[in-house]
Order: structure tokens, then sequence, then C-alpha cells
């Protein structure tokens, strides 16, 4: 163990980067933007993915899948979609490959030249609402609440491992609904499915709100968010949740008879969460020693390590270790008895250590005569030696009282880096030198929201659900303004 | 309900693309080639994903994801695999689209032209064995053993639903060994796996066995295989895991220290299995009146369906109804109480029989009068009133009793369907009169193989694992051979 890396105050962006390259996380692949997730990474989200199926399952969604192709004519059909997401787009313009004439390698086929070309999905509304038109014909066929878990592809032009790649993986849920207010009601029951995951499982406590006009979905009437906070002070957007009101039924035109008999358009939502959500989870709770994960999420939630000077103390160790790895086990905790005589006790620890895994126990010949053994938390970083007696009891509490303890740390953090301001002065000083969430008044134009990006790359992240209302002036303009919205540069 | 179905007996494989449609297990996408996997149909290959990767990871597999591009060049890494690989591609060439100047919609970009162009991934090997020279360096980082649950596109001409399909979903393993023997024991280790998930889960027997020369992967020394029957007399692969010896190691200059710090290639294995297993779950079991689906992969096990003529007796007999279901729910039996009122009951019946729903149950007022309940089994369309008293005691009991039956009936069904033949003619009168496996003396030749192939459409399935040695005749040539291989004409 070797893995020094730059410290979160010396470099928050190298501190990152090293770190998910250093933890097995993910690294780049040979295709520029591309990332390849590594084991420790993708069981992480393998966690992610459960807790959210389980999440989606419950709330009456199942799932399905719908090719990776879109022909370059779907993209064109809903209007404000296309100039959203038609743009940088990996195109398949050809079928085969063949033998290089001039005998290097191969080749394209030119002759194998698809008539229209095709588009690896950014996302997937028009291929589902063209499916849709065919599955909606009566209000019994209503609602249709389906998700799939697929990778998407949008050129980026600047990448970062797991916060913005060319590929990514998500998960898209496209729902069909007879009303106007159902669909609103759902767009928002997966806006609060989205934040309970990111409070309960990745203890990272998040602000619900709507997008402004010009960061709302190409295509949505409203977006739904849910917004974090990173521990330098910038924002990330953990989830959307979009109402897509009748705009995609018109576009591929999906109709529905009524009880009546009567035609009408229906009302669509979509939303996603993607591998960001890693991103994130690393963002929100690592430190300069490596990851800190919260237990929920963790693939491994308690690593043991014997110590010992030979193998007869391994063996009595071992026998030890293994009791305890068992019960622990039957209470659903996943464990690592670490017995690798390839690396020494030290080693092992540190490896843990950055590994983020919460909870770390050691034992030796000593702990065994005095019925004791070492507990670590990574949280905190404090070790304890206890009782044997009672330690799987102890163990269960620890995991809870750390996933509990990381909300807590992050919303603390959170509220201190959350200010309000009402002067423009004040919200560039506080930018500049603070960062954090930004509570101001704006008067609600696009014109002066780009300005303000302009001029400090802040952004309004979303106008909070439970913004009160609150006469104010524009921090900009000093037009008047009804309720303060949140600013912050953001991921 | 009204989904009759062409009969098998009329055409085999008119029935089953009418039934994969029908009984919403996918259907064709506006891209051609492409499926659409639907909710019922992607919940089974749902349980089939939760099946495998439980055995994966009891086998000690984790999961990664490399990416969805492979750089054209690195298909032509390995002599063998890009023959086999590098030619019904998809191409991505460009990375933007802009507005057509001429008013008509979206264009590609031409200026967005990529300098090498990708492929779509129709495997990954060369992809994760350039990865595997960075992850590689001493005997400590071995084995290495990873999988992936990706999507994969071979451009294929003809294509039907899940059995061959232009993008299809699987998974893919691809390990990584100091010693050959430990990479030919993982490759058996798999197949093994393979053949344990048709059997105990989808209820299918198969044979196992090695491909020939001609019907190996490109790139692997050795190809094991799993191999089924359908019921038309066709075989079907249904797994393949292939000892890649050390080809892909060399080709990606892939090596490691050993003990005595000696550099040696890494030997490697690759096993995978699609959504095909799809297609032959529907064709071992299912029958002219729908689907038949084995317990243990079925979405739904048991439907309720109650009978009743007014609110009163439809509140009586749901109450009862809710008990049976929440006692069967808590022995973790999967079940679904149909009580919408829009459809009748003898619809619900036929709709739950298509579908395959392996138990169905029936209650009415009468029933609650008597203390009975109707039990209609799906493999048999057999039905008969029993007792509520212990009804889950017999519902958990019959699941399992069908899960048998299947297997044995399929197992009797190929049993009958496989022949031993020695002449010529005996073999080209049984393929056209009765299909099936045909076990016959070959004289080990790829040219007899491929005459034999273009005169009849039959291929060596596979050298059976357990097949006896036993002196013959080559039933083309009259060469000698030293034991029968299995023949067949398949999918």
């Amino acid at each position: 163990m070797s893995k020094g890396i730059t410290t979160r105050e010396a470099d928050y962006s190298q501190w990152y980067n090293e770190l998910v390259k250093k933890a097995d996380l993910a690294e780049n692949s040979p295709v520029r933007g591309c990332m390849i997730i590594k084991p420790y990474g993708y069981s992480i989200w393998e966690k992610m993915q459960a807790g959210l199926d389980k999440m989606f399952k419950e709330t009456g969604h199942t799932n399905a899948y719908f090719p990776l192709f879109i022909p370059k004519s779907f993209l064109s059909k809903e209007a404000d979609h296309v100039k959203g997401f038609a743009k940088e787009c990996a195109v398949v313009t050809h079928y085969r490959l063949k033998n290089d004439p001039n005998g290097k390698g191969i080749v394209v086929d030119p002759e194998a030249k698809l008539e229209e070309e095709l588009i690896i999905r950014p996302t997937s509304e028009t291929m589902i609402w063209s499916s849709y038109k065919n599955w909606i014909q009566s209000y019994r066929d209503l609602p249709l609440l389906l998700n799939q878990w697929v990778n998407v592809v949008r050129w980026e032009m600047r990448t970062r491992l797991f916060l913005r790649t060319t590929e990514f993986l998500w998960q898209e849920g496209h729902t069909a609904h007879a009303t106007k207010q159902e669909a609103v009601d759902e767009t928002i029951q997966m806006m609060n499915v989205y934040a309970k995951f990111a409070e309960d499982y990745m203890a990272m406590p998040v602000i619900k709100g709507v997008k402004t006009e010009s960061e709302k979905f190409a295509g949505a009437v409203d977006t739904y968010c849910i917004e974090a906070l990173m521990q330098d002070g910038k924002a990330l957007q953990a989830g959307t949740s979009h109402f897509l009101g009748q705009n995609f039924a018109k576009a591929f035109d999906v109709k529905f008879a009524d009880k009546e008999g009567k035609l009408e358009y229906v009302w669509g939502t979509s939303w996603g969460a993607t591998t960001r959500l890693m991103g994130a989870l690393v963002m929100v709770h690592s430190d300069d020693n490596g990851l800190v994960l919260p237990p929920r999420l963790a693939p491994i939630q308690v690593a043991i390590v014997p110590i010992y000077k030979n193998e007869g103390e391994l063996k009595a160790v071992s026998e030890k270790a293994n009791i305890i790895r068992k019960a622990l086990e039957a209470e659903g905790i996943s464990v690592k008895y670490d017995d690798r005589d390839t690396q020494k006790p030290g080693w092992k620890f540190a490896e843990y250590e950055f590994k983020g895994v919460p909870v770390r126990l050691a034992m030796g010949p000593r702990d065994l005569e005095n019925n004791t053994i070492e507990v670590a938390r990574r949280d905190l970083l404090q070790k304890e030696s206890i009782s044997q007696d009672g330690i799987v009891v102890h163990v269960k509490k620890l995991l809870e009282e750390i996933q509990k303890n990381l909300f807590d740390r992050a919303l603390e953090r959170r509220e201190k880096q959350t200010y309000s301001v009402d002067t423009w002065e004040e919200f560039v000083e506080t930018l500049d030198k603070k960062g954090g969430f930004i509570r101001a008044h704006w008067d609600g134009t696009p014109e002066t929201e780009a300005q303000i990006k302009e001029k400090t790359k802040a952004t309004v992240r979303c106008i909070e659900l439970d913004a009160k209302e609150e006469s104010g002036k524009c921090i900009l303009t000093g037009k008047s303004s009804s309720k303060r919205v949140l600013f912050a540069k953001a991921y």
C-alpha cells in the first residue's frame, strides 16, 4: 500500500481523479471519453441498482428493453428534443468491415452503407414513444409504467470519470398516463424516490426543486430534480424527473380512447439517474485517506484481519474469526476475512481504509487470551478494543451509526455552505470565497439567468419546492422577485 | 382473449413467432433486426440473469463494465478473431449531427468524422485483454475472474426474435489464469454452470460437449458447449465456454511474473449466454395453448381469480383469497390476485394459460361455503377442486412437481428424438423424417464436416464429453472413426 493521494485542500479535482483510479472504481479506456468500471466500482453500482430497482418496483414499475439504435429521423420528431439531443451523438453509418485491399488490416466496406444512419441512444423517449403508439389504444392500457437499465452515449468533449463520460450507464423510466394530474403526480413521486435513495442509501442530503426553463430537459414541460452539495462547495444534480405533458404523445401520435370512447393524447413522464451518482458518492463523503462508503452501499461492510506470527497462531485466530464472520453474515452483513499471507496486517489496514470499508476488525493471539477484538470505524478513523461478547450486536449498531453519521455530517456541511444573499457584490464574493448553495432573488427571465451564468459560472440549480414566498429584488437587475432561487456552480 | 395461434404441427416456426409476440415477450423494433423486449419477457430474463449471476458469484466471479465501443484496430490483433468477428459489425464513423443546410431535418456533420472508426462490440475479448495488460503484472494478480452483463451487436442478415437478433443482451465472462490447467478447469466449470442453470432453472436437459475446429469460437483453442433439443427436432446451442489458451495474451502482450520472477503469458477463458435462452425456453416447453413456463423462471407463479356476481360476493371471496395470497407470498411464491372488474373470469383463465402461469387458483361463493378451491396446473392443463386447508403446502409441492415434470417431459422427448445411425442413407432419412439428435461416426476432417453440412444442413453440434470409444466408419467417407459425434440441424 502506497496510495498517497493529493489532498482535497491542495487540489480537489486532482484528489477526485486519483481516488477514483487508485481505489479501483474506474479508469479511462482506450476509447476517448469512455470509462471502464472496475469490479470494486461496479459492485457499488450494483448495490445502487438493486436499491433503486426495488423502489421502482414498489411503486409499480416494470423493466423492459428497447434498442440501442435510434433511426436518425426519430430524433427530429419532437421540436425541442431535437435541439437538445441531436447534436453530439455517435452515428452508425455502415454495417460491415472488409480486409483492406492494400493489405493493411481492415477497413469499412463502402458498399455496406446504411440507407438511414442510426444514432446510439442519448436517451430513449423517441424509440419508446414510437412503441407506445402501438401499445396504447384505450384507457385500459394506462398507466404504462416502464423502466430500463441501459447504456447511453452523448459525445462529450470534456470528460471526467463517472461525472461526465461519453458512454454512461443509467436507468430511464418512461410512463404514460390518462390524465395530466396523474402524470404530474408520477413525476413528483419519482423525484421523491430519487431523494429517498440519495438520503437513505447514499447518506447524501439533497434539495428538491424544479429547473428553470433554460435548464429543463429538452422536450419536457417541467423538470424536477434533486441537487446535492459536494465538499468543494459545487453542486451536483443527482437525478431528474420530467413531466413531458403531451409533447411526445403529439410528436408520435399516441392517443387513447377514454371511458366515453373519446380520443385523447396521452400524458407522459420520464426520469433518470446515472453512474454519475458514483462520482457524487465519492465526492460527498471521502477524505484524504481514501474512500468513505456508507454501509448500505459498501461491497464489503466489515473486513476482518488476523494478526499472527506463525501458522499455529493463524489457525487459532482463524477459528475464532470465522465464527464471528459467520455470525455477522447470518445478520446479512457482508464480511471479508482476509487471511492472505502475501500481505502484512498493516498493509491490509491501509488497504481497507483506502477502499472505504466501514468497519475493520483485527484479532491476534493476545485478543484470544483476553477475549477482546479491535474495532475500527472508517468514518471517524477511530479504533477501540472491545469484548468479543456481543461483537455482532456491536457491529450491527455501528454500521447503522456510521450510515447516520455520514448523512448528518454531509447535512451539517451543506447547511454551513448554504448562504442567503441580497446583493450582487455579496453574491460574487460568496461564490468566489466560499462556494456552496446561494439563495438569492432573480427576476425570472432567461436573459438574466444567462448573464449571471456568463459573469460567474453559477447557474440556477433549481427553484426549491419548499421555497417560501418572499418579495425581494433580483441581485443582477433589481427587478422584483417573489421568491429566492438556489444558485451554485455545478458539476 | 382471442389469441388463437398457429399450431406447432401446422407450422412450428410460425407458432414460435406468433407466440413470442402475442404472449408479450418481445416484438420487432423500427430498427431492422433489433428487438424490443417487452415487460413480461424482460421479467423472465431478469430471473434468468439473477439465477446465472448468483452462480457466477458463487464460483468467485465479479461483475465489471467495459466500453460499448472497440477501436477498429483492436479487432485485427488476434488473427483468428478478426476472421470471425470483423465482418458484420455496426461501425460508428461520426460523432455529430447538424441541421440540414437544405432545411430537411438533420444530417450527419461531415466535419465530425472520427480519425479511427469505432465498432460496436460484437464481443469484448479485445477490449478486455487490452485492459488486462495493465492489470496483470504478477502471479498475485491472478486469477482474474470477471463478467459483464451487456448489449452486443452483430449485423445479422436474417433475424428472428430472441434466436438471432442484431442487438442482443448477454453476459460475457473473461478470466485470466497462471496455468493452462487452471484455465481449462475454469472453462469446464463454466460449461457445467450453464448446464446446471439450463436443467435446474429452465427445466431444459442439455448435452455437454466440445465443438469441432470449424464450429469453435474465433480465437479459442477449444469451445465447450451445451446443446438442447427443441420440440421440432432442431438443436439449439444454449451457452458456450471457450478455452483461449494464450492467444489473446499473446495478441495483447499480457505477461505475468511467476513466483520465481519469470515472465509468462497468461492463460485465458471466455464464456457467454444470451437472450437466445429466452427463445429456447419458449421452444422447449410451450404448446398450442401458449407459453408454458417452469416455476423457477415464471414472473407470476400463481394467479388467483375470484368468481363473483356482485360486490358482496367479491368482497367475501377477496377476503379469503388475500389470506391465501399472503400465505403463499410468505413462502416466497410470486402471486397475482386478479380482481380486475374489466374482464370476466373466463378471459382471465385464458390469459394466464396463454402466459404460461404455472398454477391458477379460482374461488367463488360456493367454494367459500364448501371450504374448497379450484387448482389448475398449466403443464398438464388439468384442474381439480381441493380443500382450502393445506392449500399453501399443496401449491408449493405442485410448483416443484411442475418444474420436475417439465424437465422429465423434455428429457423423454429428447431421448425419443435421439438416434444412432451407421449409414449415410439412414442418416439422411432420419434427418428428413424425424430430425432430432443423431449420433454417428465421422472421419474427423473439416472437409467431410463441410460436405455433410452442404448436403443435409446438419452440423456436428458437439463431440460429447461422455462419448464412449467405439470404432466405426464415417457415414460419408467410410474412413475409420473412434467415436460417434452428435449431429443435428440447428437454430
